[in-house]
């Protein structure tokens, strides 16, 4: 199959040109201001196209909870979801569904989901949002969320004696479960690959990372987790090892040009030193970032350490969407009130740089994908310049970056197989799937006759410690 | 002409319920579970109605300029801008039109333009927005931004002895013009009313701010102005005045419940409780602030104070966009990072209520607007529930605040006046609008024979001593 997209606008350094684009088969096969027509012919005018995004970060299941809990800090906030776990894996190829779309319709040509399980079908869990990833056509890379402690143990203790209980599953279960996952679902090739993702230190034990480390050497697996979210999961680690997460993450053997760390929001220097040298990237999620009130990551400091960022979504629970183009803004903005020399902050083309490359290079896949280079595989976006939310005509990226784009995606190819076309996905009946997600669900507090939300069991067990620990309580300070 | 939208869900202190609202020419004149099916029938399942929202800051010539300007400091920004001044009012024309689209389909459905004006056309440069507002059928403040400073006043000395050119024209001068533009378009009755609007301190003599009391004293306008935006804007009114920018418009006068301030950055908390004491309204504008490395405004300690509230998208040189739900979404999750405790973070329905009733405050139309009650002038929106954004069905305010609700304006009304049916606005043709927004501008940096952008005549002449003042210079500190 040969595409020949014409006279379409790319970047070229601080500028743009206009060039024809040549698809062949998977590849890129050659970029030039002028080709012979060949195949099927796509007109580029008043458009831009630019490498794909990478969604680096999310939990496609959080969908179903998206707008649903209060603002709240991610302890009490991951209390609240776990009141709300799904038990239908339908549902998870549902929510799969439409992760990978809202990724598709705002850039973004690969998702990293690290999923959540349903507690005894974890293994249909992985099997749903495959089935729904190769569906769309979209590349994915999908972690299963595995710990082996409980919730309770996610919390420092600050010197309580507390009586934690002990996780569902040991970390031989989990690991022999993973593997069964690896063995049935890992498939690079076909565009779906599995990672090593334990859900972090606050809930998973050395011997839980140090497995999924060995998981990733035999299978060549990405490794992904949560990195220092919250000062809480600060002073956990601090508390129960005497070390930063970086540096027991490091020991571990965990880091390295294969591994990306969500948020990575409470690192010291020290830290930020150890991600450059072991090349590891961290995934900024700032919308999850401030509405679970976590702070802000050092993302002006990691990139002048030289350590690889890219952006993610984060779970539509904790975002709540599923808009990479917004998470790119805010990520990008938000960076400028940290330091008030103005050299130093984001520039719109860089921003698409920590999108594309950035992301996947987090992924071991920098050879291959994240530029527009002929060779490498097409994972491509074509992006509408004529939508008004993009004009008046200015700055292409500029406007794409700090605009708010909207109805702007033309189209899109993953490994040089259309998937958007004139803004509309053509793998998957979109309307059917919001048909779909409405009759699985309901709005709350509709009925008066039930009572109004109030805070679920986990939050009410875990609220007045958390609040003890981050001296909220009186005489706590 | 009478409506009756059927069966819609509106919100009900903290629950949700289903009515039939009955629009009666200009004003809601019923809403009950179940209302005759008098007038015009629309279906309200699946959608969600709310007072139309106030976008109660904006400069719409602006956006000839979004995407354009590299991320700098408020104070080298201006710099850049005041390079790109528009020089045709058929530009400022369409501008306030796409201006007022972008608002209409974003959940406003009143526009507070503090617009720029065309030098030497300055009566025209107000005509033409009054006549895009007039078309569009939005509900429309225009502040004229008026000064008698030139560019350079508008950065500190910090000892320095400055050769500033005087400004171009009088604080009487101005405020002649000024009476001008209020005799011919000050029209509250129609939809269209003119603010006193001086641009704030940086740019205005204290006789400026006076007259601009005077004159809204007189004609009954309100007053609106910049705010205390960045960290140099207060060091320059403390040197010039010795005192705090709030102090200084609490004594000229300036402040009251017809008062609404732009930014509200950097203030103390005695200037906080002036705010607060005189019933005066901070319109926040958080994308702008993080764009412009400005920091972030104090929104929960006003909110804690009793100082009314409201959103801006600010111009679209420093937003880029003029989406308000962008606005209330950053500007609602951005204060969770400022407070632990996060029972004073903002909640979803908060949100809607600041953005709704908090905006019209500030224009001192509480009594008319900002609500769902029978009597009040019908400036409404509807949303529409089965939008894939705003799927699965969750708390619906929760998913329009916290979501990125994409496609999902379905009917709003000004005036009770339908102008949006069906996710299009109905009373200009926005395929043309964008066509000549098209056509009157230009991509940058695509011919390779002209230079690469390079920093403005403006910004070359502000940039040394803003360093110098900012402290980013060696030996300044």
């Amino acid at each position: 199959m040969i595409t020949t997209i014409q006279q379409v606008l790319i970047p070229n350094g601080d500028r743009y040109q206009t060039v024809d684009v040549r698809l062949e088969g998977e590849k890129i096969g050659a970029i030039a201001p002028r080709l012979e027509a060949k195949g099927h012919l796509i007109n580029g005018r008043n458009k831009l196209l630019l490498p794909g995004f990478v969604n680096a970060h999310t939990h496609s299941s959080e969908m179903w909870s998206r707008g649903a809990i209060a603002p709240l800090p991610l302890e009490l906030w991951l209390a609240e979801l776990y009141d709300q776990t799904l038990t239908d894996p339908e549902q998870v190829y549902l929510s799969a569904l439409g992760t990978a779309v809202e990724t598709l319709l705002s850039g973004g040509t690969t998702v990293v989901d690290h999923l959540s399980l349903i507690p005894g079908q974890e293994e249909a869990s992985v099997a749903a949002v495959v089935r729904a990833y190769r569906e769309v056509g979209i590349r994915a890379y999908v972690g299963p969320l595995v710990y082996d402690f409980s919730l309770p143990a996610g919390v420092p203790s600050r010197g309580r004696v507390r009586d934690i209980p002990p996780g569902e599953q040991t970390a031989s279960e989990v690991l022999e479960l993973l593997e069964r996952i690896v063995e049935a679902y890992h498939r690079p090739e076909d565009g779906i690959s599995i990672m090593a993702a334990p859900t972090g230190l606050q809930l998973c034990s050395t011997d839980l990372v140090e497995g999924c480390r060995d998981l990733s050497d035999r299978y060549s697996l990405c490794r992904h987790t949560h990195l220092l979210e919250t000062k809480a999961q600060q002073m956990l680690v601090q508390e129960k090892y005497g070390c930063s997460a970086v540096e027991l993450f490091n020991k571990l053997g965990f880091l390295g040009d294969r591994t990306s760390l969500a948020h990575g929001v409470w690192l010291s220097d020290t830290d930020i030193d150890l991600l450059a040298s072991t090349q590891s990237t961290v995934v900024h999620n700032p919308l999850s970032n401030l509405r679970l009130g976590s702070g802000i990551a050092p993302i002006l400091r990691y990139r002048q350490a030289g350590v690889n960022v890219s952006f993610g979504c984060d779970g539509a629970a904790s975002n709540d969407s599923q808009d990479l183009l917004e998470a790119i803004k805010i990520g990008s903005i938000l960076h400028n009130i940290t330091d008030a020399e103005y050299q130093n902050w984001i520039r719109p083309i860089e921003s698409v740089q920590m999108a594309a490359l950035g992301g996947v290079t987090g992924l071991g896949m920098a050879d291959q994908l994240g530029t527009l280079d002929a060779g490498k595989t097409a994972d491509l976006v074509m992006y509408d310049l004529t939508s008004l939310s993009l004009l008046p005509r200015t700055d292409p990226i500029g406007l794409l970056v700090l605009g708010r784009p909207t109805n702007a995606i033309h189209s899109a190819w993953v490994n040089g197989k259309s998937v958007v076309v004139d803004g509309h996905v053509t793998t998957v009946d979109v309307k059917e799937l919001r048909q779909r997600l409405f009759e699985h669900s309901q709005w709350n507090r509709l009925d008066e006759s039930l009572p109004l939300d109030s805070a679920s069991l986990w939050r009410r067990e875990t609220e007045p410690h958390y609040r003890y620990v981050m001296g909220l309580t009186k005489g706590s300070q």
